[in-house]
């Protein structure tokens, strides 16, 4: 595809908490141009001001204050270059990047965050095979509460080989659990140590993204080796999931500290050597300070597309242990569906 | 000691938060009767409500309104029979019941949470021995963030025999850090993922507590083979520290997860043998609800002396997890003071 | 009715954030006993443990833990006494003490704060002619905003004559707003100016809490000179409405701060005359210090029965301003319904 | 002055709340430069970034990484063309802006709100010839908590004619007192009815903006007309004052809600007619939603200089009412004193 034609953009479920943030993510984006938007048959038809419920401490771009809010079927996307979020829009020959859950552990699906495993995007090939397309796809993103995790374990893992363990307990904002979401009863004053199929899905799909692709391009191998242990936790937070993490190497010859800030630091991702416009400055920010990062502080670091990391140090039990935080709903969502569209478009896939 | 005479009580840092707690904790008592309030020189001289910022929803108990606040020196606590926290009172000849972490790793003095430990108040004849004393001692309790877990792995130990590892991540209340303590600029909409010198205090106290005393009653021996990983988190919590725990037991038998609850729900100490008045009903409660122990609602489950925990599941990578909840200022401080006062009075040692 | 019978007790809405309160502040009630407890048709035939999602941190008491919830019709509640909230139950000749708003406004229904205006029970008589009953009544409660201003102002002006004008600024707390009530996202580190309908109450049912029986005991005349202005926020606190309210009296002749203290502080209500189990101790705490009454310090005096107020000055455009809280669940609530109860029941309405 | 010149500025608190928010807004300034950081004698000497501990979430800029914290005297800010905030740089002949509450009631000191009331700065000769000056003077901006009420009232009375009175409310954020400031156990669930000498300032400063230049420019004069009752709260929010306002015009000819809705709406001020860099695109943002402002989805707007306005509404006792938020650490702190610079600068006052 020619660099420069600019992208038309359909995004799905344009009311929600998620829907806002990619509507704001691409107001100034060179690129991409939002076409469509689309959320349920009660909201079809309205201007889209009247339709959200808007909850962005961020302006409404004017882009979209004269847009109709459309079904959700592909008749109604017509026009549309991608889709944003999830559903049958592959099987109507959409490219489709999906924040969804629905599809992420399926063999010939790319589970991608675009700073850890663009690299996925290779089965995409085999995948229009399966559905007989010849131009839709669907590439999804992970689950918020994996992603930091995931990008800084895939940085390690590129140095000094496989991770055989990880223990990852959260506390997760509460803009992960959308609108009305979490009940301030429920949060204020308090923690709520449980968040329904999360630990499992940190467990699950870490496996897959730092899993590779066969050498035939035909799936995607999940990492059977390493052992993940999740405790989810909410906090109350408004955006920022901060996780505590211990690793273990696989190898018997660890790294320095020293050698893993630097390793980190200088980790560059397919998204930067493309030059795509929503990549961060810098994939991870490690900080030195004893008491960083937090997710007030530093959630909207290059924003909101980073993952900071701290404390790095010996584990007692582990190898290493250290805190990550990433923006839930930028590159733990919305974000992430963005950038990996980009590098898409950067790489002829669309 | 007859049992039925009334023990008179100093109590050293009156004013601060622990301080307060222990006000309110000892007003009705029938035991021990407030007998000397100690502060700074600063507060000397002065009413207890006039030198105190009470910061307790509790009412300030009538029993305190009149009393003076002395200096924190011996000569001003003649007539008392205990005294609450720290410092150079043992010397003279007191018996102490310490919150302060100064004392708790000295081989001869007991760092005992009541509803686990209570056994190593075996070492004190020993520890009289040292100083040369006939009356005093001290005895200290743990620091707030381990004595959850202490308390469960204790109960644990007893029935399926000593723990191997213990990963433990801990999201602490702000009241944890006394009083102005954690800056409102620092804590709100945030999670501060550093607590300076908590990790180490778990990591030794745990295994000081889960250790044994020697056959002679001449020392108490640390747990040598326990490796523990503390990972410590200040939330924008009141009241009430919450852990995400993972263990294995060194035993290659594994208890199941029923036999786990069954020894908890079941679990009887010293305390509650004794009838001791500040012994919870339930020294550990366990929830069978996927989302609970909460701070909000179980922190003051038993009058905030019992243990919460819930969520007990299966380890990927040790043998099991689970979340524990304390109240941080009564089983986590004043009330385990309390209680181990309790108990040395009902044994004799007072 | 005489005095020493057990008086049994009907909860509608029994599962919802204020049956709930009912159900902890009945608990020891040495009066009432809970006989029946009603819900919606999705919770009638459940236990009451299962049906409920307990949020308060106050245990669920014994007494309930084996009762099954009803349907809410008065065929259901059989051999109740009296009806706590809402609806039909008074025309099927139940007393019922309701802290819904719907005949709050109507001119033979008692609007009642139990420390406020219980003379307004005079008018049972005239209402149940009109409806036919020889049993039956409703006495409603006021909205949980205006109860702190009523109780104050009605003291103020048994004292000093009328008041003429009310500028009353709300802070209340979510759990005015009942449960899931205010989603997290929409109040923390937030103020939300605008809570549906809650001005218009306060406008309208100040005036009648604070009018007069007619001479005939046929109507209840709301006090037609008072100007009230109310602005209503909510705020990110768990209990408590605070209150900046500024008063002008209708004479000339102003009292003192001094007397205005002391009016208050002296101030007795028939509730306590007649030793009603759950009347406060005080009805209006009169606070000396600068920063005070703040809701979590002092939502739970006398119970959550009590009023607080502070900062008692001269206002630079009316007489005096002051700040004024109140437990908006308890005496805002629940609490003022069974306080009414009680006096009903010594009075022998019942 | 020619508009061209880079003006060279100094900022004298620099490591404190206001001082680190002066630096951020700054950083991208065409036409000021930072040149000098003063700060406490402690800090004197170090790096910036070591002596100040950074508490935005706001990136450090880099053009400060490299500055040494300077004392704060006027020998070590030679070559400053301006000095942002307080002290005796002014007699130093420096020109200086301050956001200290110190000089801001004195006859020859304009307090100036850039976009209420910049024509005050007419007073700066003869301020000058009291202290014997060429080319310093010292300018004031108002108590963050007064701002937002003292642009809409001025507003109003541009079009409407004297105000007469104003009763204000507010609820207040926890950086209006800076850095440790308000202790997170003090406010977290809470309310704090009292903010020491604040209701003082909101009647004085107020009747000082509204007030008019005598027509010799010899001195300002207070609007003596002018009845100001103010309650100020503390309340759990980060960032951004809001207010519950009452107002009565002096006029017996009232404006309609729709005439003041397009006042405020199409209010413009100097600092846009000169088209000031910091001067926001509205002065005053008319919210029509009923639940509209509210300070974390409003106190960015305009990049935090606009004053948002909503629930414009009959007020039963006075003739209007309504909600008035700004952003208290921006419009209502640094980034009045740097657009009254910008003012100064673009008039030739500097």
């Amino acid at each position: 595809m020619p660099s420069e034609r600019v992208i038309k953009v359909g995004i799905l479920g344009a009311t929600g908490t998620v829907g806002q943030r990619f509507i704001v993510l691409l107001s100034n984006n060179p690129r991409f141009e939002i076409h469509t938007l689309g959320a349920s048959d009660r909201s079809a038809g309205r201007l889209y001001p009247h339709a959200a419920n808007w909850k962005l401490s961020e302006k409404l771009p004017n882009n979209v204050t004269t847009l109709h809010v459309k079904r959700c079927v592909p008749e109604d996307f017509v026009g549309c270059d991608i889709i944003f979020s999830e559903k049958s829009f592959m099987e109507a020959n959409f490219p489709v990047f999906s924040n969804a859950k629905n599809y992420r552990m399926y063999d010939t699906v790319p589970l991608v965050i675009p700073t850890a495993n663009p690299e996925h995007f290779a089965v995409v090939g085999q995948q229009r095979k399966e559905f007989n397309l010849n131009r839709g796809f669907i590439i999804t993103n992970s689950n918020c509460s994996v992603t930091g995790t995931a990008v800084v374990l895939k940085a390690l893992q590129l140095s000094f080989g496989p991770i055989k363990k990880a223990m990852v307990t959260t506390m997760q904002a509460i803009s992960g659990a959308g609108y009305p979401g979490v009940a301030s009863l429920d949060i204020m004053d308090n923690v709520v140590p449980f968040i329904g199929g999360e630990e499992e899905k940190i467990e699950k799909e870490l496996a897959k993204i730092l899993g590779a692709v066969s050498s035939d391009n035909l799936t995607i191998q999940s990492d059977s080796q390493l052992v993940v242990s999740a405790s989810c936790n909410r906090v109350p937070v408004i955006d920022g999931h901060t996780s505590s993490v211990s690793i273990e190497f696989a190898s018997d010859e660890k790294p320095s500290i020293d050698q893993i800030k630097v390793c980190l630091s200088e980790y560059r991702t397919m998204a930067q050597q493309l030059g795509c416009h929503s990549a961060p400055e810098q994939a991870i920010i490690v900080f030195e300070e004893e008491d960083r990062p937090q997710p007030r502080l530093d959630r909207m670091k290059d924003n909101g597309m980073a993952v900071s990391i701290g404390r790095i140090r010996e584990c007692p039990m582990l190898d290493f242990k250290f805190t990550i935080l990433i923006h839930n709903t930028i590159l733990g969502a919305a974000g992430a569906s963005i950038l990996n569209a980009e590098i898409a478009a950067e790489t002829g896939l669309i």
